[in-house]
């Protein structure tokens, strides 16, 4: 495994060499990395997943400028982040970070990504969610259910960070694919 | 009213119903269509398949104003518009619409979009076509497989109407759903 200083791959800074680095974003980018990760499961062909864009509400297009759009603002998503397809089957999930050390506070998540998670789980898809503790320099895969289910039986406010070892998967950062939650997934879902 | 490059407000299928039927679309929304069949398959819980948002470049942000977009552009969908979950499998389609009354011209379809199904037929998952011939009042599905074919072997610009006929379904408008296309993708695919 090559580490880069910084945790950083030299094609992770062409894309992102714009950014400042600094105290906040000292550690891994989780949603560029997993953009990367995907990237590379398109070009192996293992896996065909995308991002979902940000739903943006348009207000004006300005025609005579070759319809730009002069007012628009950014709406909440309602469905999550990232889906496609991995062996015939419906993959979704969606990936947050917290600063937290000890707990996953759940109002990282809206209700509308709760429904949508728990659809696509009665119709037979594959749906987690990647967390980032940022703090901690780790990264868990975790089924939706049980997201669900704190979120709907134990009425907490935020989900223990126990609960991720226990019942999810540690990732590993390595260099290609940066993340590889797709072994996760084969194991969780035993593909 | 604010106009969208295709024609189609984000809001439309909410207030199809105020829609007035004029000459100019004396027919059926063919988009509006599968959104409010969507909603349908959604509430009866027979699958979960949502519209990608039109891509759109942000340029400029206006912080002061509450991260107001102020400057910005529509990108072309380099996937495809629908993607989603049905029997636990992932289910791709584009719907297009042409006034042609012979054939379908190939170049209502970007090559990003063909290899974008084709990756997503390599994987296992299912990709149609929508295709509405709108004078002649008629819709149908077809796997992507043909098209792609046609675009890549035939060298033909667009596709004869007889090939829909023969290799495709014809797709039936009634009241709920506004298009049964799920019943044509069993049919299809055997499910």
């Amino acid at each position: 495994m090559i580490k880069y200083p910084n945790g950083k791959s030299p094609t992770k800074n062409i894309i992102t060499k714009k950014r400042i680095t600094n105290a906040a974003n000292r550690g891994m980018d989780l949603e560029a990395d997993i953009n990367l990760s995907n990237e590379y499961y398109k070009n192996t062909k293992r896996a065909l997943i995308t991002k979902r864009p940000t739903p943006i509400n348009v207000v004006k297009v300005d025609y005579e400028k070759g319809a730009r759009i002069t007012d628009a603002y950014f709406e909440k998503q309602s469905t999550t982040d990232y889906n496609g397809v991995y062996k015939g089957k419906y993959l979704d999930f969606e990936a947050k970070t917290t600063n937290n050390k000890t707990s996953f506070p759940l109002n990282n998540i809206s209700l509308h990504q709760i429904e949508h998670l728990e659809m696509v789980k009665n119709m037979g898809g594959y749906c987690f969610f990647i967390v980032q503790f940022s703090a901690l320099n780790k990264v868990f895969l975790i089924d939706a259910r049980v997201i669900i289910d704190f979120h709907q039986k134990q009425k907490r406010k935020s989900i223990p960070l126990a609960i991720f070892s226990e019942h999810g998967q540690e990732l590993q950062v390595s260099f290609s694919p940066r993340i590889n939650y797709l072994d996760a997934v084969d194991k969780l879902y035993q593909l």
